[in-house]
Order: C-alpha cells, then structure tokens, then sequence
C-alpha cells in the first residue's frame, strides 16, 4: 500500500475552511494538520479542496444501455418498456458497471450502490461480472442484486378490476438461494466489495422474500437495500396489498433497521417518517430519477426535521439519464426549498455535502469507517480543483461545487488509500477504449415499441384516474 | 464571411433522424440535403448531431462574482445580500460578461439576453464594456439594461405595516434618457448587438418607466424583457400596488406584446395565463434559479396547453449557480413531471429542443432568422459530439442530449456564420487567460454579513408569515 501526504489543501473546518496537510497511512488518514512531515509520495494540494467521497447510493448499472431513449413515461409503463429491451449479455453487464463507476467517480463518488438487475438463468454470472468491473476500477461497490418473486403486471394496483398475474418465473426459495451463494463468493468488506440483500420493494416482493432477505442480513451482516413508495400507484398498492402503509407493514414484518436504506420515498406520511426516524432506516433520495418519471418530490426537508438519514443516488441511467452524483446532490438540495416557505430549513452546500459522504456511510453501517476527513478513517478521498472555469472566480469552494455544474473538477481520487483517478483521469482502466466498446455495441435509433406497454396502458391509465 | 459545409452530420427530420451536409453560405443556411457539393471549407459531421443555437434568454451576466457564496435566502432577502456586494468595476463586468458568454456556448446556447445590472453613475459605461465583451466572444447578444425607478425595500409587500422606502436615486426620465442614448450607441441588430428596454419589474418600477420603455420599443423596434411574479411575495405586492393582478395590470398599460419576454411567470392564475396567450408575451423559463430561490415551481405545462410561447433561461450566476444551458433545459423540462399526472402532458427531449432554439427566437422577434435548421435561416449553429462517454451508448442523441449531464459535448459554434468553437475550444478569446483573470480578482471566502438583510428580514418573515 502506497503511503501519501496531501498538502496545503484546502478541507472544511468548523463552519469554515482550514489549510492544511494530510497524511495518509495504510489506506487510512493517519493526520490532519498545517506543515505535516511528507510521509509516502507528496501530493500538491494547492488550489485544491479535498472531501471525503461521496456514495451513489441508488442506481442500476445495467440501464445504462438505455440511457436517453426510455419514453417519458411514469414507472410503471417505464418498468415495462426497460425490460422489454434490457440488455441479456453479460458483456454489456460488464460494460455499464465500467461506465457507472467512472461517471460517479468523476463527479465524486467513490462507493457506488448498485441494486443490479440480473439476467435470468444468468444470475451469478451477471453479479461476478458487476464485481469484477468494479474490482477494475477500484471503486468501493455495495452490490445488491435485485430480486423479486412477483411477476411485473403485479406492480400496478387492481383497483376496481379483479386482476390476475402470471406467477414469477423463479420461487422464492431458489432466489435466496442464488444471494446466499453470491454472498459466500463475493461478499469481500475489506476489499471493497459488498454483497447486500435487495428485494426490489413491496410491489413486486412476498413477506417470505422479505423475510427471506431479512434472515440472510442476520446471519451474514449484510445491509439491507429496496426501492420505498416510489410512486402514488405504489401507495394505492399498498393499501391493496396489506391494508396499512407499505412503512408499516416493512416495520411490523422486521425489514426496517440501522442498515437498511430505502430508495425514493416519496409517498410517505407522518406516521411513517417517525417509523423510519425510529428504524433508523436511511432514504436515499433520487430527485432526478423522481422528477424524469414524474414520481413525486420526495419530503426530504421532513426528514431532515425528523432526523431521519438522508444521503443521495442517481438512480439508474435509464431514469435520470446520468451517472452525475454532483447533479444530484445540488438537485436533491435545492429542489426542496420549494416545499417549505421558511428558508431556514433549507438544505445549505455544506448539509448536502455531509448527506452525501457522511450519510451515505451512515446507511451502509460503515460510519465508524467512512463518510468523512477523520483521523482512523478510510481514505476514500477526492480532490477537486478549484481552478476550473466552472468554479470561479472564487468564493465559497463547497457552495461553487453544490451549486454550480462543476464540469472536470475531479482531479484525484483514493478508496482505501489506493488513488484511482490522477490529473483528472481513471487510472485503473482504459475509459478510451470504454467508450469505443459502448460505441460499438449499439446504434443511434429513436423508434421501438414496447409489446408490455401496449398491453397494460389502458390499465394503468383507468386505475389512475387518467 | 468564410463559407463552409458541414458533411455527413445528423439532424433531427420529421419525429427520425437524417445524416445530412448542410451548407452554410454567407452566414446562412443555404442547403440541407444528402450529399451536397462542398462549397467552402468542409467539416467533418461524422458522428456529431447539429442543431439551432439555443437561447439563454434570461441572465445577469454580472452576478457571477458572487456564485457560491449566496446566502440560502428567497429572493426578496438574497436581493438584498446581492446588492450589498455587487461589483462595482467596469473590468468585472467585463470579465463575467466573457465568463457567461463563454459557459453559454459550450452548453449550446449561440445567443444571450443579458439582463444587465448598470453601476450606478458607470451605466453606459457598464452597457459599453458588456458590448465589447460579447463583440469579443462573438456570440449573439441581447443586452437588456436592468433599470428600476423604486428602491429596492418597496419590492417586499406593506402587508399590515405602513412602510416608508426612500425615493429611488435617479428619476425615471433620466434612467429612459440612459436607454435611449444606449440604443443609439450600441443598437446594431444586423452585427448581433441587441439593446432592448428591461424595467426589471412590477415590485421596482412605476408605470411611468414602463410606460417610457414601451415608447422607446415602439419608435427604435426593440424588445421588453421583465422579471414577472418570481415570487409569491409579488404576488401579494401587484395586489397592494394595482388591486389586481401583475400580469392584468401590465396588459392594460399596453406592456405586453409579441416581443415582450418576461422571466419566471411562477405566480400566475389562468386568467394572466390567457392573456399571455392573447398578447403572444413570451415566458422564459428559470428553472434552477426558482428552485435555489424557492421562488416555486412555474406552471409550465398549463402555459405549453394554452399555447404561451416558453424559452429558458439560465438566470443569474448568483441564483443558479452555472450558465449551463443543457443543465436549465434538462430541469426545466423534467420539473413539470410532479405537476400533471397525465405523462401525455410531459415536454419530450424534442420539445425542450424546439422550446430552447425557436421558443427564443420568437421571443426576440427573430424567428423568421433564427432559432431553426432552415434554408435561408441565418447560421446561428451548435455541433455536438455523439462520441463523448456522457452521451454513450448510442440511443436517441437528442434525449441523451437532454435527459443526460452532456460534459464537454459542444464541439463546434457558429454565429452568423462565424465559428467561434471549434474542437471544444472558444477560439475568439483565451479562455485560460480568462481564468486567470477571475481566480486573480476573487479569494476563497465563507462569511460576510449583509446589513440590508439584517435591517428587512424581521419584517419579510412578519409580512410572509414565517
């Protein structure tokens, strides 16, 4: 392991920011101070704010083949149109978990959650193959296969009409079993990579998936990952499903916990804000993706006030369509201030930050490790450079980076002390001949046809009033 | 004027795609059609789509100076901090002048409207220097003195209170005798130097300046550009100040018109609704400055149903904080997603095309010159390249375009005809000397404290509730 001393960077101090050296050791930060000895390689800090990295706390890597082409649709008929056309080939899998983690972390993001989709009768192959394209690129990856055992026509609400779906292709037995097998051949913490149990979320998961999920995170100290009332129809659905509020219902079957984090939410209400202030469950918040499907805005400024843990994804590319952590946290800050009129709740740049380093370590139980410039920590660490167009003339460095559209400001980046982007470029991997591969292997086209849509939009239209 | 053909270059056809040449003939558009004769210098289009110069048709150049270090305020208060730090000298105004031209172009815009805040005592001074700015860049300028005849407390509403405001500084015969003297030196439509009349608002100008300025838009042809109920503040204020509404009142003073474009329009009912559509006014979109501000989110769907001519803008610098046009298009067509729940409502990546490209240049008269890839339009220009990491894999460019965080993505610009990107690099000025000049002239700062803020919050939080 390469040791290092940063110095005479710029890192935020109290309410303001402080110069200062730092050493790195081990793959942890061994101090932080003013006129440090150089221990390792010196690196030139100047100009410079180094941050703890941030977590893109949500996507899917896969959907990256479909960025900009999914029509502009609300998730359910989007849910049917992606699988329709997702990619089937364990190359292309390969290739959009390469993409996925060089845009998180060139907009800062050095832990990526992603809730893969896997490829049927393919599954173990397609989680091996996401493991080792982020083993590539260095990055640090919580890899949480996403599972289902109800067929998609499920995910919309009945309504007035007796609907009937298809049983799922795979029982519910045969699934854990294929997340308990990934667990004992990938689940690797001390080397960045993470197996967490994923059920996609009550839409499409029976309590026995759940439970069955809930058991594994017992036995094996995984964390917890699920989509949460993403929409209006998921909430109707709920009420179908359970009678109560899909939180309550998670809550009263033990799915809730300190190292759950639970993507969207965005149709909850008071009673299960303080269930999840009470869980210590964490939101990931993903305002473009809840924006681009006309999902919601989710309550992030109730919890905030609730205390409730907040931190950021991009969800995948086929509903946002960027891998751009930057974009979502100023996004996922500023978007709130049109919910409450009194400014002083309001998230500041430096909230946002902490949301995104901080709390993303937070819902992935690994605060004590990550999440922030402390001595002991981790060094997953970026240094941006503040003289870039896009962030001058000077003012506030944290305030230029949340709030502008920082363009090529990752100059350096280090997970575990292992520096995998230098002078702004991936080290670890060949992002020229990245492109190239995703050039070749698709082609500019703007029409096609989604058979499931067809089928079930008259459906979804009657039961959401439309 | 140099001629030239673009060769083998895609461009949006009917609801497809075709790969075209397209020559460009003493500034205009001349041909569009497969294999065309080169006339001039040939450009390879290979791989690039080509489309309309957009238009950022709301900003104020001025306000990058104090980007990122804003206050989390809404308008009324941060209007306040604005002022008490605006810069002062001429040489700054040049310099963000540059700045915002220059993050204009490499985000697709070929046109600004420069809602130009006036050094007082300095005003034709700072219209001059902003004119040689923009002459320098290259880019299409509509510089719109921001003039007011009110002080700055009378924008906040009375509410129970008898409020007193001192008496503006200037008299509004001298600010008109400003503008027309401007128009007179520096109104040259036909080199791309634009003044129009700007009275920034209902919440700062009397009748009689509005009144003058629609004089002075009658006898030069020049167009009106205002502010419009960014906040709910206004909305409150046009009931103290008239008993109706801003936008009734602005239609029977006769400042209304197919050349009047009026910024933000978050707070209207759809009575003001119909009358933007019966006066043919333009809105222009601010989507990132209304959400930092929490100003609210504009009905732009409803405006889009009654047919309401809608462009974007940037805004300034100090309420966005970046001049990324393709970041404004992306939010302000995401946005309105949470606002109707019928998807069929929702504005496509084409729309958001037309709405940034022909949407402007209706907006400032010109549409019969601008704002369409169309034979005998003036070549106003973007070529974007299809092979950048952010807009891959290949699926529709324009929803890439739109929907993704394009980075690096304009290859080329023509203004009239005249390149002035080429290979991603403005080519009519330094750039990096440009840099160096803004991080030169700022320092990194954290605090500052504004005394007019301190003297009107306690009464803003009295009058808006808080």
């Amino acid at each position: 392991m390469v040791n290092f001393t940063i110095q005479n960077v710029l890192i935020a101090f109290s309410d303001d920011y402080a110069t200062v050296d730092v050493q790195i050791i081990d793959g942890a930060i061994a101090a932080i101070a003013p006129n440090l000895q150089v221990i390792g390689t010196a690196i030139d800090g100047k100009n410079k704010l180094l941050l703890p990295g941030f977590f893109n706390a949500h996507t899917h890597s896969s959907e990256m083949w479909q960025r900009g082409i999914m029509s502009v649709f609300p998730l359910e008929l989007w849910l049917a149109e992606l699988y329709d056309f997702a990619p089937l080939d364990p190359e292309q899998v390969y290739l959009s978990a390469l993409g996925t983690a060089v845009e998180t972390l060139l907009s800062g993001g050095t832990s990526v959650v992603d809730h893969l989709v896997l490829i049927p009768g393919l599954e173990l192959e397609t989680i091996a193959i996401a493991t080792r394209a982020y083993r590539e690129v260095g990055i640090r990856a919580f890899i949480a296969p996403l599972i289902q055992d109800e067929s998609l026509s499920a995910g919309i609400p009945s309504g007035e009409s007796a609907q009937k779906h298809e049983p799922y292709f795979r029982s519910t037995a045969a699934t854990l079993e294929i997340i308990e097998e990934a667990v004992r051949q990938f689940h690797r913490p001390d080397e960045g990579i993470n197996i967490l149990v994923a059920p996609t979320g009550i839409q499409l998961c029976t309590d026995a998936l759940f439970q069955g999920c809930t058991e594994l995170s017992d036995r094996y100290n995984l964390c917890r990952h699920s989509h949460l009332l993403e929409t209006k129809a998921q909430e109707k659905l709920a009420q179908e499903k359970y009678g109560c509020t899909a939180v309550e219902h998670l809550k009263r079957i033990g799915y809730l916990s300190d190292r759950t984090t639970l993507a969207h939410c965005v149709w909850l209400n008071d009673a299960d804000i303080a269930i999840l202030a009470e869980t210590q469950s964490t939101v990931v918040h993903n305002p473009l993706s809840n924006l681009r499907l006309g999902s919601g805005i989710a309550p992030i400024l109730k919890y905030r006030q609730a205390e409730v843990n907040v931190t950021f994804g991009c969800d995948g590319a086929s509903s946002n369509d960027s891998q751009d952590l930057l974009e979502a946290i100023k996004m996922g800050s500023i978007l709130h201030n049109v919910t409450n009129s009194d400014y002083q709740h309001w998230i500041t740049p430096r909230q946002a930050v902490e949301m995104a380093s901080l709390g993303g370590a937070k819902g992935l139980n690994i605060a004590d490790k990550l999440g922030s410039l402390t001595v002991g920590k981790q060094a997953d660490l970026v240094l941006y450079d503040l003289t870039n167009l896009s962030l001058l003339p000077r003012t506030d460095p944290i305030g230029l980076l949340v709030l502008g559209r920082p363009t090529n400001v990752v100059n350096s980046a280090w997970v575990n002390g292992k520096q995998i982007v230098a002078d702004g470029k991936v080290t670890t991997i060949n992002v020229d001949e990245l492109r190239q591969e995703l050039f070749n292997r698709s082609q500019w086209e703007t029409k096609r046809k989604s058979e499931t849509v067809a089928q079930i939009e008259a459906h979804y239209r009657t039961v959401m009033g439309l």
